[in-house]
């Protein structure tokens, strides 16, 4: 037998796109002992979860609950669900989760279309509605916060055009959740789907989803099962949201009681307070990445918060410079995804994370690692100009 | 905005099907903090707890890791995996995890056979040859230990079978894995799954599968994608198990750092005297519960140590019962599943949970709420018989 040592990993700033760090009550949570998934005091813990999970969505939509698995199983439920063989949908693609999305869209067996922009863009509205007016399709997918471009995907207005053409709105909310303004109801958004490791501040494992009584609907009157069991809403519903309670899977019961800390956390906050840090304290990164000399990838006008992708400067080593951030400054950022691999840096700055202190930080070390790699950069320009958008 | 208050649920003693209690050390490890999903360090963990995986499924196979989702999911995993749509398949169904088994074969559009035996009861190898003989089908699959009767299929010698008709054997090892003898390699399993939060001692949320390299083969020689993208071993080998470790999703960090720790607890202790201890703790309230007159639903040769299910005496409450155990005692017993609703109660006692004083107690207040509820039982009588089997 071979048995391995005591777990002792060395600590890390986590401001890559996720996981971030899990807040430290949200890490004491976890001990808590074990109840049954169907001890009468952990069906409350449950809806207690569920109705903080709907303050959070902003929304009334009964059917909100942690879907059992990390985030792109929610992709996967809100997809499988929703779609039947044959069902046309449109899944609109502007980087790496895009493509996830109409790659799991093609195993739904849908008709599908895609629409794609280029990496660092958004869609805009008209394009849409020709591709719905021109498809009329079931489903249309888009990514809120394409995590790959760091670029936010305005929808305020893309419920309402759904409506209009009678199609259920997917949202991919990943990195949007808890991090950046996000309104299911007001916006219609038919199914949203997060993860717990990102704005929530929770360790990944579960991923939070919410279906509109639309979506309801159309879940109700399929015709074929749907594919996955385990992720099948109609007998889900009743376990999470039914008065009969059913067993269907036994819940991930410490990953739930981290979920109802983090959520506890986020309301503490107040959502307002909670975006409104998040944007602060992007801009004084921001403020200190353009001062070093870093660009964005994705368009000005459609920048996240919370998840920053900014162009490595050429001939820099990517690796080199990523493991000296994570070996001597215990940070970690993230590289580039698909067309951005090896081109980009991701620094998130998400819930618990999104402070002065990372922002700071996360810019000396990159200016020293920089400067390491030969790259001209000004000592403490990064920082200087951060300082004054906290100061100013 | 409704928060609620901070998380103190009374404790609990878990004696059902599972959850069991979480070792102490289990909880603990889960306070580490996170590391991210890419991380060398974390990698590192990820081959330490695959390699102890291996060593306590009995195997070599290289394609050895927990799913990132509970022990249902597994099952899914399986069968999604090694399955095509079109490909025969037999499911053998003794208990309400087969139907769930031939439920989930049938979402993979398999041409499905299905073989079923009375609740309780086993099925013996000429069955089995008799079956594949006449259906040649691709997929065998099998409850190892059923968890709603308690019932342990024996396994020993239908994996050779399975090789004489060249036929891959699924098997459901959520209930026996760390509790009851089970050897991947020797018995010819070609894709077993587990759970977390039963013989492992952690809390659910992770689901062990191993993979043999027939099956592998099956999954290599695919025609169609498998039909969930989550699940989808020919993308997740390569994170878990190959040399580019490239992202798939997101790990669920602490359910790692979790299993890591349960497992090395498996293996301070050394299988064989997991197994002995579990079958010692099984014989002592077996002793207990047939003192006090209850009968098991299993036959006595097929009985599972871990899972002990046993008929609620003719007329005798369910609910009230387990209800005055849980509020007065704080210990957790299983009701019945399907055909045994309302007939059966199912005691677990696993990984850190089999031991004398699980036993002691569960029999005495089993007593007290039976006398409670007008069933004719002699105070100490159960208590009595197990002390003996302890003492003898």
């Amino acid at each position: 037998m071979t048995i391995p040592g005591q777990l002792t990993p060395a600590p890390r700033l986590l401001l890559g796109p996720g996981p971030s760090d899990a807040h430290p009550r949200v890490l004491t949570a976890m001990t808590t002992p074990l109840l049954g998934h169907l001890d009468p005091q952990f069906l409350d813990i449950m809806t207690e979860t569920a109705d903080m999970l709907r303050q959070v969505f902003v929304t009334k939509n009964r059917l909100t609950f942690p879907v059992s698995a990390t985030g792109t199983a929610g992709m996967e439920t809100c997809l499988v669900n929703l779609i039947e063989p044959g069902d046309k949908a449109v899944v609109c693609s502007m980087g790496y989760f895009g493509n996830r999305m109409i790659e799991i869209a093609e195993r739904c067996r849908a008709e599908l279309t895609t629409l794609k922009a280029p990496w660092g863009k958004v869609f805009d509205l008209q394009q849409l509605r020709d591709t719905l007016k021109a498809v009329r399709p079931k489903v249309l997918g888009l990514v809120h916060a394409e995590t790959s471009t760091g670029a936010l995907q305005p929808l305020e207005e893309v419920g309402k055009l759904c409506r209009e053409f009678d199609v259920l709105l997917v949202a991919d909310c990943v990195t949007s959740l808890g991090c950046t303004p996000l309104k299911v109801d007001e916006w219609g958004i038919d199914a949203a789907f997060s993860c717990s490791q990102k704005g929530l501040g929770c360790p990944p494992g579960l991923a939070p989803v919410t279906f509109s009584d639309r979506a309801v609907a159309k879940l109700k009157g399929r015709k074929e099962k749907v594919q996955s069991w385990y992720l099948d809403l109609t007998l889900i519903e009743s376990y999470w949201g039914g008065t009969d309670r059913a067993y269907h899977h036994t819940a991930p019961i410490s990953m739930v009681y981290a979920l109802r800390e983090g959520l506890r956390i986020v309301l503490e906050e107040g959502l307002e307070a909670r975006w409104a840090r998040h944007l602060r304290n992007h801009k004084a990164l921001k403020a200190g990445l353009e001062a070093i000399g870093l660009s964005y990838t994705a368009d000005p006008d459609c920048q996240l918060p919370q998840l920053n992708a900014v162009r490595i400067p050429d001939g820099t080593d990517d690796l080199a410079c990523r493991k000296r951030l994570l070996s001597e400054f215990g940070i970690e950022i993230g590289g580039g995804l698909g067309d951005l691999k090896g081109k980009a840096w991701r620094i998130g700055l998400m819930g618990h994370n999104s402070k002065p202190s990372s922002v700071l930080l996360v810019l000396a070390a990159l200016e020293t690692v920089l400067a390491g790699a030969g790259v001209k950069v000004t000592p403490g320009a990064g920082v200087a100009a951060a300082e004054k958008m906290y100061t100013g």
